[in-house]
């Protein structure tokens, strides 16, 4: 080769590796399944093939991304992280002591989220969930705050983000501070810092044109802990995939296009009650949230770049108990959530204080299809039978309560029935330490591709971006 | 751009898709670890760092490679594949019916294996395992048999396929084919066909400089069922490493590269059994086996790939149970398998028919750390005193002889509750349908990179090596 054939070559190999580097996405979404383990993923897909008597999986939308990988999700302090040490790895790039949002474990240092750096690169940004909007996944790429609980704080926070879309059902704590005082409300303030507040999609739409800062919420009247279960979800409810279409039809009025989180909240609740019917149509939900960000892509499909994660599992679900056939169509008989179930027999034992076993069984046929369409294991049906005795002979209610949803022990004996006879096994109404799966496509995605950290997942998307996360 | 820089440019990126194109392996080391899902990594993993009182994880050899994916195993016939089927679809890149071997459904047609295209274009070829050379896996890469009992028949199908080494513990059915006939036995038609068989390293050194085609087997008077279980290994015991050692050695004296498959084949047996303490150790020998892929690699980086993948996961094994705070060190409590501790119970019941039940938890903690380091739960003792009454009091044995080992119920409850106390959980003694893991590095690995269906795990690697995988 002659010098001047070399030094072209040379030319050429710069050239090309500095236009690889150059690349970077204009348009970031990054959506967090909060619980979403592999196997919720390959629970929904299996579940979908089952639906067409399928043997396998059906693909979701971001299941067929061309690259994934998969991460490891424990906490600075826990073999077993929670949403708040979770959500702030996801956001910030650090391991944090469970239940710190945004900080170091001794709740001092603040930690800056890569919403951040997308806002402070001049991009529009949108934080959004199925639950509320000061709940510990969103709030992370917001907030800083040393205990996730102090959800007035959190809602503070936004004031100083700026950032420029917010959706979720709604604020938990808009007037008690966390030293539980009563406190002027979230909501003027928010209003006053320049956010227009909606309630639901037709507010929105009026709003939309005039307002660059906006704030959705749940329609007026409905829940503001969070969005309805998508198997309880009428018409006319808010969903997911409709605030993940407005923020990004909110953010793209943007020129340096924009970053937009959203959270499939519920995932994880559904999972906390180990109610396998309702996590599959919250990861079918998420999904069609996915699939907004998925046809914005398919438009940009130069400038965008879509993330697909979670922060941890939940329950340390399984599928497949001991058959070689599966039996997931089977879950398909349960139309409400265990949640919504464990409600209806509260109305039931009031209007039927002393109703027969019969009449019991007549009540969870109908919401599960045990005994009719299933068939009721002995065992399950004894702990079934002894809960009804409990509560409707013996008049004692157990109900139990937690951060998630009050589950009827009936309710509850039921759906777990029908989770065993559909294949599903629950290690626990708590989070796991399973590996969290990583999805993506577009600009930079192949670099998602080796057994990650979380904290190496917004690294990742920084370095895509290049930005500068903090050390 | 003048026409001759145009036509230089051309030419280059010509020449650069070409040069791309056209590299392929030399070496492919395919290691699956059976029943080996990503729970069963990912509790190593943690394990490893639980040893050095760490959160989180340590890596192992092969989840610090560059490529993972992860991939549905479902069979033809079911939801949860058994070792049959799922072996052929990583040999052969179909799906088939559960309990086959190479064949269609209907056991009519033979399917050829990449092991088989790998000796067409002039490799040599390995096949290995920790348990018995005929069992499923490794047959699926030799032998075209409708049934995986088949062991005699699969046997003889080594000698069709002119592999170059064969490792492992050694024959089933030498004497009995699948008729339950006495037939000569399989090892001198071995022999006649011109392998050279040896016993143990020792025999192996001794044989390797003259015997081009050798088939080592677990030492002589040692089990040909399978290698002990690592948890339950000394010094001189024949191991999977060793056994990786000697086909790299043997492989090396062809000039045309070769394939090796290594399958760690216990890791499945201690699953079936829930069996914690010895999965963790069947893993981590598992990995001491790619250690081995791995330093070869090393040495020929250029020409060398390696894929570490599963069949299916056994167990449905998650990762915490309620608490955030894992305790997997607990574990290590465990000193030998639940086999070796249900053939210690039995040899101690002989001696000590009536031995009281402080005698018997005095056996228990002895293997387990029950009582003593590791506080045992109240309803896992009350089941544990159950079956100690019933054997001990009663002289009724309960002993559960299954396809993989015989477990005494008292055993079978200790390992049960060390591994609750462990924060283990397990859906069932049985195969689960969890995604199977992918980790690959070296020529060619940047192609396992989305998620996959288990056929196109070796469809993957034949595209990479250039060979013409039969639809």
């Amino acid at each position: 080769m002659n010098k001047r054939l070399f030094n072209l070559f040379l030319a050429l190999i710069l050239f090309t590796g500095i236009a690889n580097a150059q690349k970077q996405p204009k348009y970031i979404f990054f959506l967090i399944g909060d619980g979403m383990g592999l196997s919720q993923v390959n629970v929904a897909e299996a579940f979908l093939a089952a639906q067409q008597n399928k043997n396998g999986t059906l693909p979701l939308v971001f299941s067929k991304f061309p690259h994934v990988a998969f991460a490891t999700s424990h906490s600075l302090s826990h073999g077993v992280t929670d949403s708040g040490a979770g959500g702030t790895a996801l956001a910030v790039g650090h391991k944090t002591k469970n239940g710190v949002i945004g900080m170091d474990s001794a709740g001092v240092k603040p930690y800056k989220s890569i919403a951040y750096l997308a806002k402070e690169k001049g991009m529009k940004v949108g934080i959004t969930s199925s639950v509320s909007i000061d709940h510990a996944t969103p709030a992370s790429f917001y907030a800083n705050q040393p205990d996730r609980d102090m959800y007035h704080e959190i809602g503070l926070d936004i004031i100083k983000s700026k950032f420029d879309f917010f959706g979720g059902s709604g604020f938990l704590k808009p007037t008690t501070n966390a030293k539980k005082e009563e406190v002027p409300s979230l909501l003027p303030q928010l209003e006053k810092a320049g956010y227009k507040l909606v309630n639901g999609i037709a507010e929105y739409n009026q709003a939309k044109a005039s307002s660059d800062k906006i704030i959705l919420m749940n329609n007026k009247g409905a829940n503001n802990v969070s969005l309805k279960y998508a198997i309880d979800q009428k018409p006319g409810d808010l969903k997911l995939a409709e605030i993940t279409s407005a923020a990004i039809e909110s953010l793209s009025k943007g020129k340096n296009g924009f970053f937009l989180m959203v959270e499939g909240g519920k995932i994880d609740w559904a999972c906390h009650a180990n109610d396998g019917a309702a996590t599959i149509q919250e990861v079918l939900d998420f999904n069609s949230a996915v699939a907004k960000a998925y046809e914005f892509y398919q438009k940009h499909p130069e400038e965008t770049l879509i993330v697909v994660t979670a922060d941890h599992e939940t329950g340390g679900l399984a599928l497949g108990n001991g058959s070689s056939t599966l039996r997931l169509k089977t879950i398909a008989n349960q139309k409400i959530s265990q949640e919504v179930m464990s409600t209806l027999i509260n109305d039931f034992r009031t209007k039927n204080a002393s109703a027969s076993w019969d009449q019991v069984k007549a009540f969870l046929t109908e919401h599960t299809g045990l005994w009719k369409d299933v068939k009721v294991a002995e065992k399950d049906e004894k702990e079934i039978f002894a809960a009804y005795e409990k509560s409707f002979v013996n008049h004692q209610n157990e109900t139990q309560k937690s951060l998630y949803a009050s589950n009827d022990k009936i309710a509850s004996l039921a759906v777990n029935a029908l989770n065993k006879a559909s294949s599903l096994s629950w290690a626990s109404g708590s989070h796991s330490a399973a590996y969290i799966p990583v999805f993506a496509i577009g600009v930079g995605a192949e670099q998602f591709k080796n057994k990650m950290d979380n904290i190496d997942i917004p690294k990742t998307v920084a370095k895509i971006a290049g930005w500068n996360l903090p050390e």
